[in-house]
């Protein structure tokens, strides 16, 4: 017995969405879908034999809707979020879970009301193999109690619309959700530092930065984060730990032997890195669903990304180590594996 | 509109498939299942939410049977394939095709007289990422023209009922089969070197061996086959052109740096190295299906892997060079893409 | 007509380096030997065939030695640095120059007196064909202008005796010189963070630090060093610039495929490390005597190393960002290359 | 006491010679000099301070040559190499010891009745500290006994003037003789293959070649020679054993990201491939006169490589398998370390 899907919102990652619950994912289908856009809704609609709503508020409360899948535009999430808790339906919702470390607090405070987990936040790097594997090496203690990570995100260039907040916002964010789930951790403080610029960035943006995180257990992170570095989209994490290093895998590519080179490709679309991560997210999602109890990134880890995205977005504006205020983890949300 | 399947066999394959279709590839779902052990296919049959029928027969037979998957025990495919034809539905048959070559050619005589191209054969390698990310470099033209192409076959351990000639029919099949393909080439001869034995082998089993192919235009192919190397599960390509050198990727693995050594994993076990192929494979028989022209490996490719592979048994045997008489392709069957 | 070298100090350096200019190192030869250990002195000059004198005073001022090598105890490197520059004798000094910043600057201010540079300093990575070749990529425009450094610098383990500030002066210190050189740059600040202390140093250790460098262009250096790492002597160093990012080679290694692992050895013995670099060097100094003019680490660098090595030791005190003041450099040092 | 050497020849390789033993090697300088063309000779004379002589015999004649080192034209080998015998001096001969097994043979045999080793042929391979690295894993057990070797010997360009039979003489010759040493073993049987040739050769030159060895312990052994494969100098091998797998580490090359590559430089000049190897060649040759007993390639491996390559030969020319037939070691030669 599938899960009928309602999906809110058919940007780019919407269409996606709907496409891989279709085609790549066992047990779900899509049954509603509306958007601002109306015509878009209805061709992908069309696509997947799906009907079209006029609102949100309306697919989440159809009858026939038992799940909720939210893609709308950011600022959008929080109010669908909590409606679809409201009607009790699970809900997955695509970053940010709200635009707002107090949007993602009322959404965690609504579902320890209602009882029971029902939102999952789109952190797919949890279900991406590498950093799965990486996290396989430390739960064998392979590499000792990790001390520092360092990590790398690297984009071969931005639009102009891009500034330097969003290096945090939307770029480094996906580190800081990553590594305290890695680390099974939480951050305590955050600096930012601001090296030569490339002559590649934007006038008013600051490119690259490099964003120092402090855990709970004293472990100490750098993220270069480099979103006009030409060369490729690069994404590179290494664990020191007490007994060992361990490093993130490169995605597989032939080895070529040519013009005096060895080499092997690097990506250049950021899609293509974790486009397996979202099938194993997405179908993971139904199977906890089935299974009764959800287990991926919840609101609380939302709420977590959100509040240490604030204290570095702080560090950039002030210069100066920012703290970040230790909030006692309900015991509702056990730590996800 | 899903396709309705019918699965043939419910060994270890026959169930990942039976599983597969479900979970994994879109468009498709099984709706009959038979086995010769009644109680394993409607164990199966009960998770899936199908039906058990008493025979192969039967179930090709079936009227809301659409589409055939032969998972059967290897001397019963042709049998199957040959009535799916017979029936007009489409089948997707496990290596072997068939037994013999032989049977093969029954199966493309069958075929070509039905006018339409119905079987696709389980040769999954031609959907791996790394074998295709091969190609494509070759096709680009980033290594020339192929001149040679060294590869490795290595599996941990066999058991004592694997005998000299499985060295082909089981295991250098795959790289008969998926080199063909990646040189749009055909073989025209065949020769087995015996390298000095390891003690871990089967006394009755020569362990490694060396397989020599030269094809039509001149490629020359060695493959090592070793099937109780020890150490892992371990496929290795390269493709040596006018102007470089091309190399099958290695499966990602974290990097592991501990007792002074730089380290990756290999796999062991055979069955995760082409995991993801497989799933590729149906999606694209369904897909293809779909768009109403089969692409992937043909019965004429079954049957010229079951040409080359008896030119290689020959070789086992004689320690000559075996000629491979070269066969005109009918048109019927263009080069799938 | 070879160089007829003076040598004070035959501690294991020492040592090495006597039988590096007999054996290895072509238009010089040993005549001279001092150490407060005559018996170890006696054994050394028995050894090369060269004779021993009662202090490195003498050594300096025997008519027959026309360079001298200080080896000895770093307390002592400032005297005969400077009784070699008076002397009008050519000399190579180990690291450090002097143990004090003002120290260094007496002897830079002989040697500007004297009118020609004498003094080259034991800093060997920059004769490191990894730490060159990432120069000439740098020079070449191949990653575009720098933008920061990231490096390791890992021992296997440290005795008791080592302290927190020695992770500074005895191990940062190379990455202080060579990343000078590389970037051909100078440091402005300096910044140390403590990540969790690892168990396996002594109480009193600070391990592994975090040294953070900016120089005067904007670029930003991390450090990582990590004197009880366990697994191996690694040192790392990658170099981000506009277009692209290179890496310091791995020392090469035979490739293992071996219970399940793909694997390379990692050094753990410091020496072999930079084993070939000590040949170069002082075959370079030889060389640059004979063309009449020393290109190598000169006082001023070993003056700018020791500056820097205060400053960070300050911010290891203090948890600051300490500012390192801008010396003007004397054009008489002109960049070595 | 250093070794006084005479040097008969100084085409490219007898100067580059000459220049080592002057500059990088420890206890030998050249006191005389010979070649063809005086003038040349007179120059490299000047160079290092030595006396040119008429003739190599006079060379080797002159009471103070103490060793000879032969770098002259390859036919003039075997006369020089006899002379040095009859004169009793020990002497370094360049690849070949000579032109045919019969002129090695001789040359063994004079030496036996000399009745100490004498000579040493220049194959310094052995001495690239990547092939020692692969013999200690071999000796060590690390991947248990040899089965089989995997070569590759390739080159970006060769002229006009390289014909079939020079990828066995010139070329494989090399792997020839280190492979033998590396597997203590010797060659029984021969086979060459010619796979598709590239465009890029000559219109006589059979290029690439595979050829196969067998040893008498049953390994064996696939090179393949491609002197025009236009990337590279690219030396590759790869020993399978009974538990793993060891492959020759690739020169190291700084770690480039750019363009949506990763990438390393492969050499094209041969030259600069084994360069330290000639070094340490050179000085365990004079080491080892100095401990009073050659272990370094022989006269009897020199006429063991001439004995295979013409079996290579023959095997080029007639697309058979030919036998090598078995010569007993005289105990003469007792297995070089």
């Amino acid at each position: 017995m599938a899960y009928k899907v309602g999906v809110v919102g058919t940007g780019a990652i919407g269409v996606e969405h709907i496409r891989r619950i279709e085609q790549r994912v066992g047990g779900a289908s899509v049954v509603a879908i509306t958007d601002i856009d109306g015509a878009r809704a209805r061709s992908v609609a069309a696509e997947v034999g799906a009907r079209v709503l006029a609102t949100g508020r309306e697919v989440i409360a159809a009858p026939d809707v038992n799940v909720v899948v939210v893609t709308s535009w950011g600022p959008t999430h929080e109010e669908f979020v909590l409606a679809s808790i409201a009607a009790g339906k699970p809900v997955f919702c695509e970053k940010p879970l709200a635009t707002t470390a107090a949007g993602c607090r009322r959404i965690v405070e609504a579902e320890v009301k209602h009882g029971k987990r029902l939102v999952q936040v789109g952190f797919m790097r949890r279900y991406d193999a590498g950093y799965r594997g990486l996290r396989e090496v430390l739960a064998k203690g392979q590499v000792g109690h990790p001390l520092m990570v360092h990590c790398a995100h690297r984009n071969p260039s931005v639009g102009d619309g891009y500034t330097t907040d969003m290096a945090i916002t939307d770029t480094a964010i996906h580190e800081i959700d990553v590594l305290r789930w890695l680390l099974d951790d939480d951050y305590v403080s955050a600096q930012v530092v601001y090296p030569r610029k490339t002559r590649k960035a934007s006038g008013h943006l600051h490119d690259p930065q490099l964003v120092l995180l402090e855990t709970a257990r004293g472990v100490r992170i750098d993220v270069e984060v480099f979103v006009n570095c030409t060369y490729g989209y690069d994404i590179q994490c290494e664990v020191v730990g007490e007994t060992g290093v361990a490093r993130l895998p490169e995605p597989p590519s032939v080895l070529l032997r040519s013009e005096a080179r060895r080499s092997t490709g690097i990506l250049v679309d950021w899609k293509q890195r974790f486009l397996d991560a979202y099938d194993v997210e997405l179908q993971a999602f139904f199977d906890d669903l089935a299974a009764g109890r959800l287990t991926g990134p919840s609101s609380w880890d939302g709420y977590a990304a959100a509040e240490t995205a604030d204290a570095c977005v702080q560090a950039q504006q002030t210069g100066t180590v920012v703290p970040i205020a230790a909030r006692e983890r309900p015991a509702f949300y056990a730590p996800s594996r």
